[in-house]
């Protein structure tokens, strides 16, 4: 049994998704998701606009789900030691929103092993699951970069694109052959 | 450079006398303090009364500051890496009075310094300053027990009964001397 963290923002929670569906609605302008790809999260949107959207109330509460994350993360946590590890501390305001988006969409997880901090350099476990180089970086266990448009440059980490990938990196149950993974947990 | 991990609650934070404050002024009984002693935390108070304190809001947001935490955490902050580390997860209306406490209390400390989570065996420091046998058993790194009326029976951990001595485990300057703490930072 191995510990693994796992990160939130573009990891379980589509963030990029929802911020440009948020700044489209807001805004009145869609943003073809491929001018996020190689650069600086935040930086395809004009200056300032994507911190005012990621501060305000309400916007973590909504962020859709990473697709194939609950499937996958609930067939790990029936075999492995699964934290959720989220940098929430940047905005205060997520701390509520988050916890209760996991109490919705990933009610399996308990309390106990939901952490939010800022810095990620205080965890240790076995694995980490992380879209960010600088948490990565500094990681001891084995890092894998989930893919994210502004990672996209970074060749340093074993990289998963999906959590199928995910899947099949665990030699998780059910994955090859197709079939749900919600009958492994 | 030392990276310790410091917990909020009978720590940072007098949690004992908050709870002995609130169920006087909404039970109207003044438990005498030596009651809490040896016994597991808020067995003194009438079955449920403790969680249910705890569980409302507001609770967490007026909790006193415990006596010479703010100058020693913040001496301890200017010579080593600094983490606050709150099992916070329990009591999810604490996230948001967690962090608004600490902002006011001690504004030195950075959002990428603080950790809200459940179980702390994934916490990685040199050091771990707590009131939990169950938060320091698992601590890999050097565990300081300080001292709340709850673990007085432990005789596993070095002690620390005050702030007082936590700065001077960790030799901190002008503690001896009396001078104020404040000029180290």
């Amino acid at each position: 049994m191995a510990k693994i963290a796992i990160d939130m923002d573009n990891v379980m929670a589509d963030l990029t998704q929802h911020l440009l569906d948020v700044y489209a609605r807001e805004y009145g302008e869609v943003i073809d998701p491929v001018r996020l790809n190689n650069i600086p999260e935040g930086s395809a949107f004009p200056e300032g606009v994507a911190m005012k959207i990621l501060s305000a109330p309400g916007f973590f509460r909504g962020i859709p789900v990473m697709a194939g994350s609950q499937e996958v993360v609930k067939a790990l946590a029936a075999q492995h030691e699964v934290f959720v590890v989220s940098a929430a501390m940047e905005f205060p305001l997520s701390l509520a929103e988050k916890h209760a988006w996991l109490e919705e969409h990933f009610p399996f997880i308990s309390w106990k092993n939901i952490v939010f901090c800022g810095s990620k350099t205080i965890v240790e476990a076995d694995y980490m699951i992380d879209d960010h180089d600088k948490n990565l970086s500094t990681f001891k266990g084995t890092p894998l970069l989930f893919t994210a448009p502004h990672n996209l440059p970074l060749q340093d980490y074993t990289r998963v694109n999906s959590w199928e990938e995910v899947a099949a990196y665990f030699e998780l149950n059910a994955v090859e052959s197709g079939a749900s993974l919600q009958t492994v947990a």
